[in-house]
């Protein structure tokens, strides 16, 4: 944490992931002990890696399936992050074995249950900004984002996993409904879906409608991590012009909106209500 | 991250935080070495701390100094996360070195700028995250976003704080209007603000009641966290009526909105639109 490396300099690390994490191991192991003295804060400040971490080409299907497993440990905002971290930790092994996956455990349910931002996606941001610098994280998060609000949710390949029983776990075998949620919102998702499908929040089916949707949120990550490390990257998401049309004003001469904001407005506001 | 450790455990360790964070240091400097060869992921297996982690009282207003200014270094999500995070790493030293702060990153302007949830709500909830178990933190990171939508922000504190040039940086030393967002969402937060205070989402003035709020947000946590670890917690939020008047058919019966949902329905759905 003592400086942040550049793209380049990371980059070049990845390409030599194994001797690194050996390194990593070394600096750790040879901490000096004098007498059975332990510099406390000094030791532990040698052994913090620099950041960002380094990265290997992860397995897009295996990480998919991580996320609908884990999804069962500990909802989505664990599972999408738990899917990519074990990933890593399996592939990269020290420093992501340093932080605890249950950390996420809140993104749960559109944060500690209240139905914002989709844990799995705060789950995916949050495992995304372990490796990624953060203008290129910003990037391929807003990327993530944007593809979520348009992607039909559970995806075919998940759909065909659970029919096909190839996922490591099973909860629901049968194809679910896809829903595109048009948010970026829990509730707008989970609602949007239990309203077309026809279940409720509390199924077994809405369970692994999310579980699918973890996965597939995980998966999608990856390959946008893949890209990105592969020098591959590209944003496709286009801001939709409800947003751009509404933006217009609020984003520049009225100026009470943040020019980041990409949520679709008339989810919320209706056209011309005003209602800020 | 073997098993999780009971409350009796945990409040056990931070009566003797120091002993503890002494034993880990320990513990990750005696991996036996064995002519040059590392065993790169067994080795750092046994350095993993076991979840959740040692906690210590913190000070409530070293930690909104610290918010406020972290905020200037890297938004509002690493500013709340790094704030009580950098505590802690003061107070207790490993295994908190071991998070990089960077990874709230993405926290900032409501995810990746998006306008989703408060990126200082969820910078705290990733932090106590860290060190309260899944069950309690859901409890504690609710009632601050309970707290959240309730609040004026910035603080009395905050605004006292920058007229008396007492935080740690000073971008702006006036008083700032408070707002009530009612809300969780940055956009509501940030734009119902800007509306009433008659200033741009890109204004210093706007920066610094998000630094305000930044501060004001892990200021709450720590004094959440203290008397969580205290034994004095009791969530205190009352759900409002706007919210369970449409979860008493929409929770239950109808069944398609989250029984958890707390956000208020009626900032997106006028009375009676059913939009879902």
């Amino acid at each position: 944490m003592k400086r942040q490396i550049t793209r380049k300099e990371f980059l070049a690390s990845t390409t030599k992931t194994v001797v690194a994490a050996s390194a990593g191991a070394f600096a750790m192991s040879v901490i000096p002990l004098s007498g059975g003295q332990l510099g406390k804060a000094g030791a532990i400040d040698k052994a913090t890696a620099p950041w960002p971490w380094p990265y290997k080409t992860l397995d897009r299907e295996d990480v998919r399936k991580r996320g609908h497993k884990a999804y069962f440990d500990g909802g989505c905002g664990y599972g999408a992050f738990n899917a990519i971290l074990s990933a890593l930790v399996d592939a990269v092994g020290e420093p992501y074995t340093s932080v605890p996956p249950q950390m996420l455990y809140f993104g749960g349910g559109g944060g500690a249950g209240w139905g914002t931002l989709c844990g799995a996606l705060n789950g995916a941001a949050a495992a995304i900004s372990l490796c990624v610098d953060r203008t290129n994280a910003t990037a391929v998060i807003s990327e993530l984002f944007g593809w979520y609000t348009l992607a039909p949710f559970p995806s075919d390949i998940s759909n065909d996993y659970a029919t096909q029983h190839l996922f490591l776990v099973s909860k629901y075998d049968k194809a679910l409904l896809q829903t595109v949620a048009g948010s970026t919102l829990c509730h707008a998702s989970v609602t949007s879906w239990c309203t077309e499908a026809g279940f409720k929040a509390g199924s077994t089916e809405r369970a692994d409608r999310c579980a699918r949707l973890t996965g597939d949120v995980a998966a999608r990550s990856v390959e946008l991590l893949n890209a990105f490390f592969g020098g591959q990257f590209k944003a496709a998401f286009v801001v939709p012009k409800s947003v751009t049309d509404c933006q217009g004003c609020h984003g520049s001469a009225i100026g009470n909106v943040q020019s980041g904001v990409k949520m679709d407005c008339q989810q919320c506001h209706k056209p011309f209500d005003h209602l800020y």
